[in-house]
């Protein structure tokens, strides 16, 4: 294959780009592109979908057999499509157009790379055709979905796994690099397999976990619920996603994430068992072991930039609630120059107060404490 | 029972006050009442927990059975031992000190009103000595424990449960009501089952959740964990919790947790039946069905001052993680004056930049992205 007729306006990106699928991430990705100059063209089968995109600036909405595409075939195809019809999109897309590479982006890997096998086994595509494909995963999301939540910085500052065969075409492979370089996200090589079995760990159990302690919440009485902390709201704030896609994702994903979740429930009966005689002798070991293996699972997720988790001096601050007080605070926080590590607002029902816990290293502490009470600030 | 011979120091708290117990919470109300005036003791098993509690502020170390006690005793007993023996300290000091008001905080209720009862029963304390105890349950705490994370505003702006039984005095409803008014949260009246119920579904449910997930990556590889993001962070956090505390309060709620827990794991069977087998008919269905109860449960969590959930407005601004930028950041923002609603960092392995999501009522929205893009901000 040749990349020799496409222009790279994004750099390295071939040109111009098809997206198919104008959901949060095809749209992030067409707004992205096209702010790095790239020439965008955006299909849906919701026609409404892809209008949406195109009003909000993801390129121009065209028909797949329109004047268009067959005017300008797009030599970068990025397949964007909901997780279930991801490989049939692949197939079709690395059949119109053969001499375009093609790149999805669905969150379960080997299903589509097998599906694509299967294709080549029935004839309907060539085995070069499926060296013209990349499997790749951008690690961004959000619990909002659909194309006007979309942001082109969506995926800034996250990983971006590509899952490459041994067969991949080398042009194929820079495009998913360029792509995703261009779109400020951080490239990572991963193969499918692996990609598929740290996902079901890192993402789809989390999932799994949170909307199963949100469902329990459905019939509690609104005197209980008042009692809610961050625990509770941290814990499961992605039980909020959308059911739709979740579907499809932990479908896709099932081989990989039942022995996780079967692991998990073993010690979850194990827990029961405990709970339901917790004067038996080593019941208490029991629950003792649970809490600390989550505590070394947790100690073992990296910090910002992929560093250790690394301990964060904290300094509270009490604000009231009114108008313009934490702009105000913030507008302190700023004044002082330190460099804050995090920042969280602690809320609680029924009060007109709250806390803002601000984490910088440990050294930074004093001058924070000291600068914010000298500016009249309550810390703590 | 009378507290004549009780000036409040802190409108309302009988004084002098006796604190049992000088861990995080103990440690934090000393230093709260000892800032609002009142006499503070403090007593922990371990005297150097109780040498740390008065080195930071929080009152003055006493000797259980010393001259201090004996000649000022306590007209208010704040019991904030461990949850295993709260309520042997509780029936203990309502012995020692027959003039005194006697409030525990322990994070489970019913049990200790059962052992004072059954104290009572023993002949080892009488009727009226159990009408000055009163249970309570502050809506506080940290994934931190100990007196040096300790803090007097602990409390502000959290919701402080009590759980008067029908025959308690109203002198010892009173002290507890100041107590939490006097640290700046809110009194709550509830009924210790209710109490306990409650918590089993709020927090002691999010923490087994939290646990058993992060339990499963003691031995992910750590090329897989650095593809973690916000997600799995929330899901997680209060995993780092103690061990040691939370034996206690998962065995002793074991009664009100067990049910909940085994909704949760039927859930959970039905879950991995169905991904056993996801091409199954039905299975799919069997999925959405259980996100979307989670969603449901989800949308009943109250947002900050008790008001429903509310939807915000966010707008995201991206930032180098250059020292000073976030700090720049903040000053920008709180220059604006738009009242800030919440303030999230996002952050991501490997990479030097990083988004802040600002969350501002809908109708502010558009003013702050002006006044941060005129500014210079990069805001998406």
């Amino acid at each position: 294959m040749s990349t020799a007729e496409a222009p790279a306006a994004a750099v390295g990106v071939p040109d111009p780009v098809l997206i198919r699928g104008t959901g949060l991430l095809g749209t992030s990705i067409g707004i992205g592109l096209s702010a790095a100059g790239s020439t965008v063209l955006l299909h849906d089968p919701s026609p409404s979908a892809s209008g949406v995109a195109q009003d909000i600036g993801a390129g121009v909405a065209v028909d797949l057999d329109g004047d268009a595409l067959r005017d300008t075939p797009p030599v970068l195809v990025v397949v964007a499509a909901p997780p279930d019809v991801t490989a049939a999109v692949v197939v079709d897309s690395l059949r119109r157009w053969p001499g375009a590479v093609v790149v999805d982006i669905a969150s379960v890997k080997e299903g589509v790379a097998r599906a694509v096998r299967e294709a080549v086994e029935r004839g309907e595509i060539s085995a070069a055709d499926a060296d013209r494909h990349l499997g790749t995963h951008p690690m961004a999301g959000s619990e909002r979905s659909g194309p006007v939540a979309a942001r082109g910085t969506l995926f800034t500052a996250s990983p971006w796994v590509l899952c490459p065969e041994p067969t991949t075409a080398p042009a194929a492979l820079a495009a998913g690099e360029a792509l995703a370089r261009v779109l400020k996200a951080t490239p990572t090589r991963m193969d499918a397999q692996a990609h598929d079995e740290a996902v079901a760990l890192i993402s789809h159990l989390p999932q799994i976990a949170a909307s199963l302690v949100a469902a329990r919440l459905q019939d509690t009485a609104d005197a209980s619920l008042a009692l809610a902390g961050n625990g509770l709201r941290d814990t499961t704030r992605i039980a909020a996603s959308d059911p739709q896609l979740w579907v499809q994702i932990l479908a896709g994903n099932a081989e990989r994430i039942v022995p996780a979740l079967r692991s998990l429930r073993d010690d979850l009966d194990g827990l029961l068992d405990v709970l339901e005689e917790p004067a038996a002798p080593g019941a208490r070991l029991g629950i003792a072991r649970l809490i600390a293996e989550g505590n070394a699972g947790r100690a073992r997720i990296p910090g910002k930039h992929g560093t250790p988790p690394q301990a964060f001096a904290v300094v509270t601050v009490v604000v009231d609630d009114a108008p313009g007080q934490i702009a105000a605070l913030l507008e302190a926080v700023g004044r002082t120059g330190v460099n804050v590590e995090d920042l969280r607002l602690e809320h609680a029902s029924g009060h007109r107060a709250g806390m803002v816990d601000v984490s910088v290293l440990p050294g930074c502490k004093d001058e924070l404490v000291s600068a914010l009470a000298d500016a009249g600030w309550k810390v703590v």
